[in-house]
């Protein structure tokens, strides 16, 4: 994937040399995620937890950027640590230089770039990012709840970040601080996947607290390095339903909760998006399967998306046998059997209750959905 | 991928025990093979030859649709030895069974079946196929121009299989038998691709003599055995340029040399239909490019197909540098920059020349394409 | 893949005309399954349970040979209905024909080719495998007792397929005819996965009867068609320890119960093959770890085997901080840290205790390892 | 491949925070490259020209450590510009830095880290490394010829970069500066392939001048963002024929022209090396070959590294009929044929002709070789 890549970056080089103070030039290959719009939405895919080499991440700010063009991403935010910035006796400082440094490459590329920090504090309060800050250094404060009040007034969208990171068995604790905190409207959002860990746990939290659902990767090597593009080992990504594709409707989107995390070969958040997605992504080739003298009846049902797509046979009544389990790749189409008395059925529309394994509306329980086809008779010879 | 296929095999095999004669029942995952249609026409997915178990093939019929339903094909042809029956001293006869035997399947899945048989001589005649065959028997004929001319009798499309077959490093020779025969109108077509040979004096004759040009797998074994679905290791196939997504559609298209040959990551044939499809395949995100300041503008490039395209500059003169080569892979976006003279050149649409290294309209000749974008002043702000 | 295979194939096509009834000649690219030899046995990986055009299946015998080649199988058993006949109608006959078909192409790919017949009854007998059968034919005897009992005077090991199979849920039922046919030692082992299909209370009774543990694919269609060579998606593989690699090896070790099953990405057995298989599979790269004035060690931990292995950090107690979770992609070196006392644990051996998320010893429970490291001080400078 | 990086990443995290000063621990999984050693020599895999943000790279030094862990090389050089500093306003200085940054990370991973310099100056001049420094400071002198002159007095080796880069279609130009510090011995190697650009004149220049053979990333990216780790796509890789693995013994063999380069699919370099390397990878599985009745002979043969490896029948004569094309995928074995008067050889040991299509001893030559069996009678029945 890397030549027009390097070939790019040799070109654009020879020109940075005279012209620009950026490094490598903007250049690669783009891969869609492909996870489709669902109605009065457009589906954003967002990693909201970046860092570079200007706190303890190991990149420079642009790469991120680039990244995020390679892996299909709409928007990012840089979110360095506020307090620790061990490359600082190497000479890199600014809390806004991140963001400032990769701008231009964002606009170029066409990725919505998102300022943001990470407030950075020991437990029980942990680490939280402020993100749509105009300033980060204001919210250098050495109070911790000032600091958050600060960005609630500066207008941040505030989310507490891998909430069981050092905790036993990495399970979240929340403790009076989160508490106080969450009464006071401090923060908004929580992480229920970060880099390769989920917590069932804040997913629960987010459920019952209405708190808006994120999945981020907090990066601090090259994506690349730590993950890979296929099904199951992409970096994690928080779905944004957002009205419009901008900042501004990303904002808005976080603050009403429309989100979803989409993590390995996994979709979690509410079921009032996860259905019409589950609706926007299978469809069933031949909603109408003409009945003749056959006892089964063979249905082709297609995932238009890069998952891939897991059903189990439904709780529900169903007058007709259907497979215990279908897997239907990523990007293609499965054929499967039902069989029953068809010719009793004839006429009517059935609702064929599977649950989608790879949905998940809560930690414990998985997305219902039904298949809807419609028997017709033959007809004529 | 057989996930689905095992399960739905296992429970469609229990009905078949009581009610059905054929061994497993159809399944599986297909993935469509996406090269788009062209204005005026479908690009449909064939493979024209195929041998099974009733030849020297070693596969029951129907797998051969199950195959093509899997491979996103829309059409194949079974086309077993007519003379050369190996497996007949185990009891299997019958020169129109395979399509007898997989009809059934082919309507299930959806994919058109042709019935077809493969007129077996040796050197220098050769074999060839004749395919849209009513009763294969009726070609059973000793002699071989008699056999050529009951086909043409029938209203067969004869196409001349593995040119350099058994040929000193496989360099094809036309023959006096050929010539006569073509004079005759007995053949229409030939394979410049069987399996995994490529025979460009073939494709030269094609050109020159206006034969219709077929790629096809001569698969005699499983066809995933032998080939895998990437980009690279696909079966051959021909790609039909037709009106309708029907056997009469297919039939008048190859009589009318609409076809090209898709062959591991290049597609070869007449710049007819090689033009409109590099047009439909590759889609410039940005037409209209904003001149700002800067000395280089960045050009995104989508390829809307399961190949992996290649760029070359091409040789017409533009006043732009251009890169020497991009390559843009699979369902991706491709980024590259051009630089130049560029506000000297606002608001001229320019037609970017570049060549595509993988289509070939000859042996000898990549086609020739030009990327158009026009070039705007950046407006106020 | 199928390069080499396809060329070969019509080279020798062209001799198949002249000397031999075979439909296709023997080719294709071999890749090893690596899971590695343990003290005393050969592992021998094994698909005892296949079908060909010869009963329901739907490719020529000797497919079965090529796709063993190209798997990495060591050996296979042909196993067509003995009772069920549906391609009779087309003139196929002859319970040990596919084994004389195929033989001659087993010793020239250096494939075990083991002839049997699956006798299959209605429930709750169900189906069962007897293999290293002479003459199939003696085993098609209407009283299912009879047959059983006649492959038990001819030497046959037999076991019980697909035991779920159309059972609710997939879940196998030990009915009286079981109790019955296993005390009298009518058979010796079970298929406790069925191509797709694991059957966990199957893999109990394996334990608490001594039963011989299988794993076979079952594969009605060409294998490449239903399942893919990569980490997950093989066919399922019996595993045999034998003391050496031929028939008469194989026999003896499924009459010692010295077997286990690969499927998907996990390892089922006993542990006392289990364990000596992780040995074999695992190495820590370096097992004397220097400690100098570092909190932390790091462990280099090699996979010589082509699963991805998957270790959790282990219930005993360990004086060092473990991580909870580490994956080693198969043929990789993981890197992971541990932490803690370490200056006071200068000059120690300690296992660090760890489980195998993918070897299961029963259906319960997973392995548990120690990694042996030592802990020694730095020296000179 | 990120997960266990992604864990340990995160627990070390932790511990940096109070200890160290390094950003992000090291982590990862690493895949070895499969390039066998040759007798006399360890095969080593380099990388000698990598940028980092201390001059227009876009990774922290570590960064580069951690690659080559992944990637499987033995040693790689930092090679930052001497002269062209574009991060130096950000803060970042210090010509030695990106080596003393990494040199811990790479003790603790294994790797050789070498430090070096690129001394960059315009056309015809160019770009070239000096590798082995000590102080990359002292290089940085205003004329051109006296800092390669520091660098021979400091016993560095020094290398021409891409040497056709921004030349008319990327060919190299020998211009008079060349030969002036060529005939005065400060330049010893010249690089054939940099990033993703093959220049074959300079692959024909290091034969003729006797100029130590290189291919080298010139990464400036993250390199997982620019290449794969595929048999095809990964970064080119210089491999170093060396008496042992140390920096020592890649400086004496670079010195001593005992080098190659690893591009893509392709191996090039002088024959002295790649015959033996041919000869290591190769195997014949059946040197021995029994002749019966049959007309052909079946040759298993392995390959025995990470190319897919590419044979033609070779233009010395040979009795028997050999395959014009076989192609054997990294680490399996493939099957071909051979025919001819087999029972007229028996006894002798032939050298089956064939060229390694991806093993280059020149721009033009591909290498010879000959693979050796014995027809042996058959005996007994």
């Amino acid at each position: 994937m890397g030549r027009i890549l390097r070939r790019f970056g040799k070109t654009a080089y020879a020109i940075v040399i005279f012209f620009a103070a950026v490094s490598v030039a903007f250049g690669g290959v783009r891969t869609e995620i492909e996870i489709p719009d669902i109605p009065g939405y457009l589906t954003l895919k967002c990693d909201l937890h970046l860092h570079t080499v200007y706190s303890d991440g190991a990149v420079w700010p642009t790469v991120r950027v680039d990244e995020a063009w390679t892996d299909g991403l709409d928007a990012i935010a840089l979110t360095d640590h506020i307090e620790y910035l061990p490359h600082a006796e190497y000479g890199l400082s600014g809390r806004n230089r991140p963001f400032e440094i990769a701008k231009g490459r964002a606009a170029e590329a066409g990725i919505i770039l998102i300022n943001g920090g990470e407030i950075t504090r020991s437990w029980p309060l942990g680490h939280s990012n402020a993100i749509f800050v105009p300033d980060v250094e204001m919210l250098n404060i050495e109070d911790a709840r000032k600091s958050y009040e600060k960005a609630a007034e500066l207008g941040a969208f505030v989310f507490w970040n891998h909430p069981g990171w050092r905790m036993p068995n990495e399970i979240p604790v929340w403790d009076e601080v989160q508490e106080d905190f969450y009464q006071s409207g401090l923060f908004q959002g929580i992480e229920i996947v970060n880099g390769e860990t989920y917590y069932p746990l804040a997913f629960t939290w987010a459920l019952d607290k209405n708190l808006t659902i994120l999945g981020n990767s907090d990066a601090h090597n090259p994506v690349a390095l730590d993950y890979e593009k296929n099904t199951v080992r992409h970096r994690p990504v928080t779905l944004v339903f957002a009205k419009e594709r901008s900042e501004a409707g990303i904002h808005a989107a976080l603050r009403e909760r429309s989100t979803a995390v989409y993590h390995e070969n996994t979709i979690m958040g509410k079921a009032e998006f996860l259905k019409p997605l589950a609706t926007a992504i299978l469809e069933v080739e031949n909603p109408e399967i003409i009945i003749g003298e056959r006892k089964y009846a063979v249905i082709k049902l297609t995932n238009h998306s890069c998952l891939d797509i897991e059903l189990e046979r439904g709780a529900d009544e169903c007058p007709l046998n259907l497979p215990m389990q279908v897997v239907i790749p990523h990007r293609s189409t499965a054929v499967f059997s039902v069989s029953g008395k068809l010719n009793d059925l004839v006429g009517q529309t059935l609702e064929l209750p599977f649950t989608l394994t790879n949905f998940l509306v809560s930690p414990e329980q998985k997305l219902a959905i039904g298949l809807s086809i419609k028997l017709v008779p033959k007809t004529g010879n």
